[in-house]
């Protein structure tokens, strides 16, 4: 994310009062710990067509600040330096052309055009083998391989104000899903509905039924069915709060400084989830219709949210921002004037008498990309940003900032997938500058060049995403076809197969 | 609305401490003053085709809880005994039917079947003048007629716990739309931008230019383009807002018991805003298609505003409810044990350890037409409510409730549309037993059955879908023609023709 945080701002304090390091539980995913690709992290029974090295996760990088891209992409020295060009900006992707990535999954990237030292997109593709913690029942269940579960994990992580968080993330909120469903191996494939309440120790009897229902009242006699959808997506939830939590213990220790934008993919038992907190997209492309899987958080989007926080806690403005919002930055002369303003209960605009206090920095102004909250971030979610405060003023800014992901779920069995259907995960450099239909339109070029059955069509298609949104260089600076300015930020494509060789089917 | 508050739990406090009557300005309406057919609220200045007399106001009934119908029903005293017997329930429209109200828009309603003594929905159908206040330039206006605005309004108000929100709403929420509208007159007809800032009195300069922006920040030296469209949608978001705050104010003198759900219509300038407070419907009918124009507010769809203002306010919660929601009450028994569960943040649900505070009523419970808040209240938005509190508590409901509408805008003018495209309005009444396809199919086979240019033919559609709603007497209650159930609750409708013989065009 190029300029989301402005660096005049984004400094860091470091003498903040975080407890040092130390796991919720036993199982918690540490960053300290040992590389995801230990055999105790990693798949223990990944399905056939998923090659155990296939899906090798990033691994940790210990030098801080260094520059580190994800292992998947395999690169030597010289490739890491060719990478890490400003100038030249290459493209990069997997070697062995879409065998490397489960699914055929297609994967191309570029970093920004200097305009920050090390690249902050980081991405994570894996396969993850799910074990189940205990038996529901409360009977010790015996640890033999083929109970667990498998997901497949497509994750995007695009840093602002330094590239740790995201690099943090990439190597470890797989691992915070896969410690929440650890819970659910069962529950998920056991075709009765979840039982709503479990003992809390294995051999005491649950009560699932309604026969301890109590209360005349008709609202209280019911109980809601909750499905086991539902029980996924409050695992990601749930695993995106772990993780934010886990970089605000371990900020001093591991220097996890900046934030990061998360899009992840989860697939499970023959659903898509997806889960978006920041400003990258996900769309899938199917038949050559456009099917939107995301949306953006931004003080735009997010500006009743935001301005709602900041009515009922006024403490958090710190006396320097009003929570109304003007259509521009009130004068100290108009003071008595009336102009327009919204609440945080109104869509629509309306005149009103300034005051003194109304002279206050307002707490979302700006449009587009120059949104800003706080006049200083232009994601309201993502994770991370536990020392980010307000330009010259101790006022924090992660209370207003969710770590919380709107998951959307696409049910894979539900249509007949051809090999040209497609869930494409950018972050914002492809999206700046590439509309929706930018994109359908290049799936619809690329993919039909090639075999429906060749795997190496959806690399092909991720590196024409991100070149196309890179431009090439010319006299002023990185220009598309049409001329316009190119992205000269970090660009990271997914391209995901619905129905390709490689995928589920 | 039937059942929505809880009626062992809706009592009334009545000595509670509201200032007494007081009018913000002397424009305001004031719920004391003449009825609106006086001259000086009459529209002044109405279209031809809208007579003067067929927009009459809803009178001000002065007793209390006395049984009262809109004038535009226009009905005797007869017919008002017979509009009061639940046992008959007798659909009631305006007579000459077709040319009462403008643009032929057709209404009927029907009482419900005993279930409250009184009729708890109310109607208003006006066509509004809008004289502006003042000029903007501040040079004193010539007070000619022609320079002002008309609207038209259509309303639909759904009592609970008692019928004189709805009535009170009714006879007003017009005028507070009016008297927000003022300010706007010359701006809403004048081409260019609104202006963003205004002098304080008249004569004074006023400051809309960019040239006093300061700051070397983007996100502050830009100014957001604030549309005509949305200052009026800003007018009646704030008309709202201040119907309830003259409802809070004039709780104790007129015995303002109750709230009520609203569903206004305004037409003004090719556009039509829909404002939507409570658990009404509208829905568009074009060639055919069904464009929702709508969304229902209840305990189930906003959850996460109830518990995110649980969570950040708790002292609302009194000690007496938890912000947490959980499938079903939790028991005593159960302390310990792990019990499926969502918090504000959450769409998911999972698993959590049962603790002490846990056993205190959700704040938000039950699905459909039984969810409650606080074990109360069906509906999350809309007007009055001001002395609602908890059974056996003396804790507010209030605070939970918005008195801020959705408004949505269809533009009339980009669409041709045909004498068979209308705008349905109706209460939960109509919408509990009739599905939206439903409606359709019904407009297609009634409109079909009349001329183009019949003007009955929007009334006769109106009476279809309250009776359809209805269903008639059998042996166990009132039935429809599948057998099930009909709506035992009050049923109002209003049917608009988008492009009727009568209409604006």
């Amino acid at each position: 994310m190029l300029n989301r945080v402005r660096s005049a701002v984004a400094h860091l304090v470091s003498s903040g009062g975080a407890p040092p390091p130390r796991p919720k539980s036993p199982d918690l995913p540490n960053s300290t710990s040992a590389p995801p690709a230990a055999p105790s992290q990693a798949p223990r029974s990944p399905p056939a067509r998923a090659g155990s090295g296939s899906a090798a996760p990033v691994r940790t990088v210990e030098a801080r600040a260094s520059f580190s891209r994800p292992t998947f992409l395999q690169l030597s020295p010289g490739g890491l330096r060719r990478a890490d060009d400003h100038a030249g900006r290459a493209v990069q992707s997997p070697p062995d052309t879409g065998r490397r990535l489960p699914w055929s999954t297609g994967y191309a990237e570029v970093i920004n055009a200097g305009k920050s030292r090390h690249n902050e997109d980081q991405a994570c593709c894996e396969v993850v083998y799910v074990e189940g913690r205990r038996s529901v029942s409360g009977a010790p269940r015996e640890p033999s391989r083929g109970q667990g579960l498998c997901f497949y994990y497509w994750g995007l992580f695009d840093g602002h104000a330094g590239g740790r968080a995201a690099e943090m993330a990439s190597r470890l909120l797989h691992r915070h899903i896969r410690e929440q469903l650890k819970d659910l191996v069962e529950i998920l494939q056991d075709p009765s509905p979840p039982p709503l309440c479990l003992p809390s120790t294995p051999g005491a009897p649950g009560s699932s039924d309604s026969s301890h229902l109590v209360g005349p009242q008709s609202c209280w006699s019911s109980q809601k069915e909750v499905t086991h959808e539902s029980l996924v997506v409050g695992a990601i939830e749930n695993a995106f709060q772990f993780m934010d939590e886990q970089m605000a213990r371990e900020r001093r220790g591991h220097q996890v400084e900046g934030g990061c934008c998360a899009l992840v993919v989860v697939y499970l038992l023959g659903k898509v989830y997806i889960a978006n907190a920041g400003d990258s997209r996900a769309i899938i492309v199917r038949n050559g219709e456009i099917i939107p899987m995301s949306r953006e958080f931004t003080p735009e989007t997010e500006r009743q949210r935001l301005q709602m926080l900041g009515f009922l806690k006024p403490e958090l403005l710190g006396g320097e921002f009003t929570h109304l919002e003007f259509p521009r930055r009130v004068q100290p002369k108009e003071l008595g004037q009336r102009m327009l303003y919204r609440d945080q209960n109104m869509t629509g605009w309306a005149y009103k008498k300034i005051e003194l206090e109304d002279l206050r920095f307002p707490l979302v102004c700006g449009e587009g990309k120059k949104a800003r909250m706080m006049a200083t971030i232009g994601v309201t979610r993502g994770l991370g940003d536990h020392n980010l405060r307000v330009c010259s003023s101790t006022l924090p800014i992660k209370p207003f900032l969710s770590s919380f992901p709107e998951v959307r779920v696409y049910d894979l069995t539900q249509y007949e997938h051809c090999p040209d259907d497609v869930l494409v995960l950018g972050t914002d450099g492809l999206w700046d500058v590439t509309s929706d239909c930018e994109v359908a339109a290049t799936v619809d070029r690329v993919l039909s060049a090639y075999e429906p059955n060749d795997p190496s069509r959806y690399t092909a298609l991720a590196q024409a995403l991100v070149l196309g949104a890179r431009g090439t260089p010319r006299d002023r600076g990185w220009r598309l076809s049409n001329n316009k300015l190119g992205s000269g930020d970090d660009i990271s494509v997914f391209v995901i197969p619905l129905g390709g060789p490689g995928s589920y089917s």
